[in-house]
Order: structure tokens, then sequence, then C-alpha cells
């Protein structure tokens, strides 16, 4: 599976931004659902936390893949990932929520509330509007 | 199912908005997709439209159930339905693209492909940040 280094590097540079994220996951009906969430990079993978009482959280661990669009400040640039849940664990002192809130608002998070952290590997990605010579589909997107 | 109209009026005022949404899907494994696309509000439904040829289309076809997030221009204001695929219909004259091109760019569409379009009842909803009360997860959500 690429790792985050081996994308393009706009596409890359795109990820790096802290732009709020639309994660989804699959129900255990089998239908999506999305929400709005904070992601990170780390160890070539995306890094997410959930609250451990989040309704996302058995979605993901009955289906551990998700799938996430990044939209640039033009909305018309965006990149999508998805991949398997590579390596999950718990997370009560928040420790990727402060990671992230540095990253997002350059503030720690005062909270201590259990969450749920993850790194997901991209498995697959596309992208639009970012690659300058067009080919902005990724190869096993 | 709730219709549009029914939803809290600072909801549907944010979903009225053309703003660039992120839309999920499930493929064959199980698996969520997600890209970003246009939308509009129609018979108290979410209107889509999707190249007959794009690989989310099949995914819609095999499970007929979608999910949106909407962000506003603050991110930390967004809306997120889901619901399953009411109506179905081929669209040669790209119809819905022209309206949401209208929406969107206020100029017509002028490319002719092939495009299936949809109308999607809500049947879950959350908010944040949208609702004055606090109140911002849907009854269903």
């Amino acid at each position: 599976m690429p790792l985050l280094h081996e994308l393009p590097e706009a596409v890359l540079e795109l990820l790096e931004k802290p732009r709020v994220a639309v994660l989804a996951t699959v129900r255990a009906d089998g239908t999506p659902a999305t929400t709005a969430c904070w992601y990170g990079l780390q160890d070539g993978m995306i890094l997410l936390t959930v609250y451990a009482n989040a309704r996302r959280l058995p979605n993901i661990r009955r289906r551990a893949h998700v799938a996430l669009t990044i939209l640039d400040e033009d909305p018309y640039r965006h990149v999508s990932v998805s991949g398997p849940v590579a390596r999950m664990w718990e997370d009560p002192e928040m420790e990727v929520m402060n990671l992230l809130s540095m990253r997002y608002t350059g503030e720690p998070w005062h909270e201590r509330e259990p969450c749920v952290s993850m790194l997901v590997e991209i498995e697959r990605w596309h992208a639009y509007g970012v690659l300058s010579d067009g080919s902005d589909h990724g190869p096993a997107s």
C-alpha cells in the first residue's frame, strides 16, 4: 500500500493542511454514515481519534475500513483516501486529540474523555483539481 | 421519514447553500468510498446526479443508500444526512447537472454525457454547531 510520502507532492501538500475532513464509515445494516472530523498524518498513515461513545466507533470495529474526503479552501480541489485501520488503541488521556488540537487550533485539548485512536492505511486515493498534469486519479482509486 | 421542510430552519438554511458536499457510498466489498459532489433540494429530498460511468454508480445500484456531509464556510458548522434512494432515473440530457450547475455557478451546463440522477430521502440527519439550543442531533441520527 502507498504510504503518504509516496503520494504526489501536491496531494500530500493538501493533506498536510489542517482542513476539517469528512469521514465515512459503514453501519451494521450496510448503509454509509458520514461526519466531519479532524485528522493528522503519522507514520505514513492517517491518524484519527473518536470518542469511545461515538456512534461511528462500533461501525469501525465491525468494518475496520474508513474513507475520508478533504476539500481544499477551493472545494473544487479535493483529495479522497480510503483504507483499512492498521492499528487502533485506547486513548483515555486523549493524546491524539491533543495532537490534533495543536495541529488545528494551536492549543492543547483540555477535556479528558475516553477516546479510541487509530491509524488508517492509504489503500486507495483519488484527487481532483490537484495534479497539474490532470492525472488526478490514483492508480487504485 | 422527515422531509426537508420538517427539518429545523437553521439546518435547512445550511442545506440550501450551494456548498460542495461529500458523498459516501459502499463498495461491493463492504468498504466505504467518499467523493465531493454537487447536490440540490427537490421534492423534500436530496437531488444528485452522477455520470453513468462513475465508479460510485454501481455502488449505489447495489446499495441504494447514500450519506452526505455538508460543511459550512465555517467547517465547525456542518450537517450530515443519509437515507435511501427513493427514485433513480436515466438522465442522458444532464437535466439535473444543468439544474445543479445553475445553483452552483449560475451558468448552464454545456457538456452532454449520459448521467443517472436520483432523489435521496432523509432518513437520518445530524448537525453540529448549527442549532442555537445545542440540540444538534436529529432524532434518528
